[in-house]
């Protein structure tokens, strides 16, 4: 059923340009119930007992934020004595209702997030989630043909993984499972079902044997654009006059950065995601510069964000170091470094961003099975 | 949408050749939902406050009759409050849901029947049903070119006209209409929104200034078989042991036949539709006729029928020997003859279907305006 929903959303922009959310979400919803039902048919064929069941049927209780709804609750009853009776039961993701049972949909990652939130109301041992890859990779294989599947990943490095990229999970599934401690397993949903392939485990750091690598994976993302306010007065309230307008436009922005001034000036330095660029831009210069009185503002939509990711940092001193030195070795210039607790990421050339991967990659010894814990007995 | 339930039902059957009649409740009801989300979207997009229901969300409750459900109950509060609020409300045709909150869908001519079934919840002044022809005529302008459309036809004569082979309407829905009192009127969907253009209003006999026809139209029919019993003992039980095994088989009998014996035996007719023949043949040569010892089985599926449907029929005489004697006068040959109060019914052979239509709209000039009673001051 791939591209059935986008198919009748372009229907409805085409019926109505401006089309309310909430009929889109009766008209979005359809193609899971489609979906269900077919799966539904497919496994009683096999001789399973199985039993469809729509967001309402369940009922998935979300909040009325029609096409980006969020789970309030979801009431487990009809599903516990299904499956106290052996059938299988076959949940529509992306969907749910709200309190005045308008059909709601969760938008994107909707359909992860909602495998992990039948999973945290049953309560069940783990959430496995088929996708078309095999796993959570130290770095992107068609960049780093070395680059290996991690057996065990954590939620944090997960989400930083997620956040910066990787396209294996959509990170509010992860967030979600986060925080309702449910272990999530990736699978190719191309495995045969008597593989032995157990595809990758995002738990939490204190529960398992994990493995011991510092570093767990290298992230990219081209998609960004990074924008230099220059010549700001350093004073209380500025990052809010330069990032106020920007966030009433609705436009999103990642890396944030600013350098201690001199002369009471400093640069002002943000990145957003492509796309929203050219408005930004304009918002900046037509309203920001101006009120604020800024040197002025340049941009470059020719970046990529490199993040090297690992729980490790938090105690091996020195990762950071070793990275700008493996890319300075190579001739790549840093545009704009940011750190977390457990990531760096540096900004560079877009041209340069798959070499940064591939050294990084190396310099870290990616490619090579961490140590393992002994197991306890 | 037209075609797209159809698209999805036949996927179902790839997946599993027998469906799961609930699974496939799930399925079908999907299309519906899409059709009241994107025509909520075209009116909003008119400048109207539009809003959709799917069946559950009424809710309208049916039976548990998966792919033929028959509606119970509608709950009309939440449509009395959007309406009262000056909402347009849109209901999914079709569907429902069960006691248990299953999805079910109500089967051929479903969404006339929903229709008529949320007048009758809303005890509303009328129903206007559009449709792909502007109302009901006295028989199909295809075959007779004179035929006239009826600005007003009683329920009796348009069930007779419905079930007699006219697909104007679900004959499911004129049904129900009659049940609960609903005057329905037929229109056209391609008809200008500022047009007079009233179509047909199906309505109680003793409502309206009626128009005084005696006929009002001729249906027709050629998907039915003939089948006849020879040499058959004229005792109790008979009529059972032949057509007892025919419903067993769930085929459905439409004109029934049998004539006074002579000697002991008598010949037993009666017709079924025309996909049901050759099964028909089988198990009356198979099982019936030699349990009862009839003389033979001998069957035509090139048969037609003939129908003229009046409620002035009840009043006036002589309207079969008419009818009869124009048919004689175009040398076709009457091979059954069935009657009821307001309908008379001949079988003829096929090739003389469109001849006999002709001939009889003529005979009962039925292409002139009836004369009006005078409308109450």
């Amino acid at each position: 059923m791939a591209g059935e929903t986008n198919r009748l959303l372009a229907l409805a922009r085409e019926v109505n340009p401006e089309p309310s959310a909430r009929e889109l979400d009766v008209i979005a919803s359809t193609g899971e119930q489609v979906t269900i039902g077919l799966l539904a048919l497919a496994l009683q064929h096999q001789g399973l007992e199985a039993r469809s069941y729509t967001g309402w049927q369940v009922p998935i209780l979300t909040d009325s934020a029609h096409t980006k709804a969020r789970i309030l609750h979801i009431e487990d009853s009809r599903m516990r004595a299904d499956l106290a009776a052996g059938r299988v039961v076959i949940v529509a993701g992306f969907q749910g209702i709200d309190e005045r049972n308008n059909i709601t949909t969760l938008g994107r990652g909707g359909s992860d997030t909602t495998g992990v939130a039948l999973a945290a109301a049953l309560k069940a041992d783990e959430c496995q989630i088929y996708t078309d890859v095999d796993g959570v990779y130290t770095t992107d294989p068609r960049i780093v043909p070395e680059a290996r599947r991690l057996s065990t990943v954590t939620f944090e490095e997960m989400l930083e993984l997620a956040s910066l990229g990787s396209k294996v999970l959509q990170i509010r599934s992860v967030e979600f499972a986060g925080k309702y401690k449910v272990k999530l397993r990736v699978l190719s949903s191309f495995t045969d079902v008597d593989s032995t392939d157990m595809g990758t485990l995002i738990t939490f750091e204190e529960d398992e044997n994990m493995e011991q690598a510092i570093i767990s994976g290298i992230a990219f993302n081209r998609d960004e654009a990074k924008i230099t306010v220059l010549g700001v007065p350093d004073r209380p309230g500025i990052a809010f006059s330069i990032l106020g307008p920007i966030a009433d436009a609705n436009i999103e922005v990642d890396m944030i950065i600013q350098n201690a001034s001199t002369q009471g000036l400093t640069d002002f330095s943000f990145t957003v995601n492509r796309p929203d660029y050219k408005r930004a831009m304009q918002i900046l210069e037509a309203k920001v510069q101006p009120a604020i009185s800024a040197r002025g503002v340049v941009g470059d939509d020719r970046i990529a964000k490199v993040s090297l990711v690992g729980i490790g940092m938090r105690t091996h001193a020195g990762i950071a170091a070793k990275m700008f030195g493996a890319l300075a070795g190579e001739g790549i210039n840093i545009q704009m470094i940011s750190t977390s607790e457990i990531k760096t990421s540096v900004v560079v050339d877009e041209k340069y961003m798959e070499l940064a991967v591939r050294v990084l990659h190396k310099t870290f010894e990616l490619e090579k099975e961490p140590e393992q814990e002994l197991k306890k007995a």
